[in-house]
């Protein structure tokens, strides 16, 4: 077991990865803050392999989903909001697996899942296998004539608009608001709910197309030398380390706002070549995200979001395994054990020998280490951290006293092995704030 | 907060509810298992309002359900497969809001949930929002002309079918198998995998029809009158308990078999009147059932099965926390505590002054109160309980040394508000294994 980087609250930060990577100091200082509302925001574009080739544009999208998320804090918006704000960004990007080009399913149509929980309410909303973009047949694809359908451009402002609608209350004769809604359902939904529809053809790009056809190549290649080895259990040996262009990369971000309300987020175009109707970890609760404000026994306000492979963190629960661990004293300590014992080495994924995901996590109190006043002139301390087991991770930070968002891609340790070995990075950010 | 039951085990059992329901004794003895492998069931027809005039097809129903499971426990089935056994006759019956006769949502069309755990490999597979039956439009409905496709007769065996699949290791071409599958693309999955598609027109029973239009007649109602009083703030007031025909008789069921291995199901039909693509607790993993056998500091094998509102089961994740606070040594303190703390007063349903739902749960070890020789003849001590805060909730039970399936509705206490109280019930059985 591999581990980079390690947190302690309050001590100075240490170099970001075990290869060397820029140093993470606190996030701002407690300096220019000038009425603006307070709040800190921490992105990803996903746990998966990013190429060096790459980088910038993932470190670019991570920046712009920053800096957005940063605008509305400052402009006094809520963390819930906020979340949804920055998330957009990372689907609208063509290089992340959410939204604009998603990895197409086996019939050659995108279906994306989405949820937003926020921890004031604990209200959560979630979309499962929501069309973004159809072709209509595999058929089609095949003879490259994508004859498309409308679909949704965002679908985390369809689970952020289940959310508020839900806030409102009972429907009409006592009806229970849904939480949840897949499929078409969902996509009809959306737009009574005044979420407009997007042109076909926009949101499959040149990488996700080429992508898919590599996909079905390989696919009908590994399917006839099945056909010729019959033998199903050799099949399963031959095939199984086939899948290396499948992008991982789904997007999430958390964040704290100026009331120290948190929130979290995540969105995904699921796995590549996935049969249609296939739901991972994005959509389902307690898997895909989780954010919980500080009340009863729990100190710390906690947010997550998770990345990967979507059926490893449902059956593992891990935005919720890790919210629940960062109530721990120490959260790097606490984080670094959840990765270990409930997701490497966990009992219910006890059959695969390689466990792929990543983690992003914040948590705030009002709980300053050095003896300060009154509890309502303490500033907000924000601890984050990230953790994956899959070769790399896109990240992007920033609180509202930076100037700008800091990006980075966190990789496993050299000799490491992925889904077997685990990175773990974070830093600490101390925000006055002006509202108490 | 009214309880009636109570449970130790060893202890003779107390009568079934305050009510004055028939006493549980001990489910059969130590006797009359000739060779034969060894089991337990639990089955519930829903937790919801089970009228005093249904009570007896309610009832029958719970028992053949669980003689199909001892039938099969008795043939030395394994858990998982018993239980879906089980589940099938409670999706057949038309009086169950599951599989034939469940509840229509908005547009008259059926779509199910249903998810199954097998403690022993802790896999998990899950339909959502899967085509019972489609009417295709509203209008075809209101006309009642319904112009119906074919469907699935039996979503849990869609979702037993993607656990075992799952078993099976990685797809062509390295791909990852599914375990939740939603919609149109897990009813093509379901037939690929050899599941026959239902005839049109024959899922929708005379009463789901008639609940259907009454509840139309009361929405449009509603809707005039809130298009009346304009304020939305009162309209909401006004329509709240106007519900009352909503049928809340999700199925499910508990098992544990010879080996020990513990398994659950659930299968629903959701809320009547839902928005199509809504899914329910059915489908979403740690919130409709839960089963783990005994393993690392757990010392008991644990099975859940919920029933109710939804929403409320999903936020409260109730499977899996009941399945957690069933590791403490009274089991019938455990689930009270659970029902009171986690779901009745839970804050993620701060919000709600009605929290509707119910579980049944079991759990078992090989961990005989008196001194026994040696482990490997001590008897299997199986717990088992139902807690409920809607107005009713069917149960039957049966073991393999059982001649006939127990079965019973049972009731909150006299002047007990339902969503705001509970009633907790249980008993205990012990099984002698020929196996070891």
């Amino acid at each position: 077991m591999e581990a980079a980087g390690s947190l302690g609250p309050g001590e100075p930060q240490p170099p970001g990865t075990a290869e060397g990577a820029a140093p993470m100091n606190r996030s701002g200082g407690e300096t220019g803050s000038e009425a603006k509302s307070v709040g800190f925001v921490l992105v990803h574009a996903g746990a998966g392999y990013h190429s060096e080739s790459k980088a910038k544009e993932y470190k670019q999208v991570c920046k712009k989903a920053c800096q957005k998320a940063i605008e509305k804090l400052q402009a006094g918006v809520l963390a819930v909001d906020v979340v949804t704000a920055a998330l957009i960004e990372l689907e609208d990007s063509p290089f992340t697996n959410a939204g604009m080009g998603s990895n197409l399913n086996l019939s050659g149509d995108i279906e994306c899942d989405a949820s937003t929980m926020d921890g004031k309410s604990l209200n959560f909303g979630a979309v499962g296998a929501l069309r973004v973009e159809s072709s209509g047949s595999w058929v089609d694809v095949r003879s490259e004539q994508r004859g498309c359908w409308e679909g949704i451009k965002n679908p985390i402002l369809v689970a952020n608009k289940l959310l508020s609608e839900a806030q409102k209350g009972k429907l009409s004769a006592g009806r229970i608001p849904p939480c949840f809604l897949v499929g078409e359902g969902a996509y009809k939904w959306a737009v009574d709910h005044g979420i407009v529809p997007y042109p076909p053809d926009m949101m499959a790009t040149k990488f996700s197309l080429s992508a898919f056809r590599k996909n079905r190549r390989k696919l009908e290649l590994a399917e006839k030398v099945e056909t010729e080895m019959i033998q199903t259990k050799k099949r399963r040996e031959v095939s199984e380390n086939t899948n290396d262009t499948a992008s991982l990369d789904t997007v999430g971000a958390v964040v704290v706002d100026h009331e120290g309300n948190v929130a979290a987020a995540v969105s995904s175009g699921g796995l590549a070549m996935k049969h249609p109707g296939r739901v991972g970890q994005a959509a389902v609760y307690g898997c895909g995200c989780w954010a919980e404000n500080t009340s009863g026994p729990n100190v710390y306000s906690t947010a997550v979001s998770t990345s990967g492979c979507g059926e490893h963190l449902v059956r593992t629960m891990l935005a919720r395994e890790c919210s629940v661990a960062l109530q721990a004293e120490d959260a790097h300590q606490a984080l670094l054990e959840t990765m270990q014992k409930k997701f490497i080495r966990s009992p219910f994924l006890a059959h695969e020998d390689s466990v792929l995901g990543g983690v992003i996590v914040l948590r705030c109190c009002k709980c300053s280490l050095e003896s300060e006043s009154a509890i309502n002139t303490q500033p907000l301390l924000v601890e984050f951290l990230w953790s994956h087991t899959t070769e790399s991770m896109c990240v992007g930070y920033m609180s509202t006293q930076d100037g700008k968002a800091k990006t980075h891609i966190s990789r496993l340790p050299p000799g490491a092995v992925a889904g077997q070995s685990l990175a773990i990075e974070g830093g600490v950010c101390r925000l006055r704030s002006p509202m108490t």
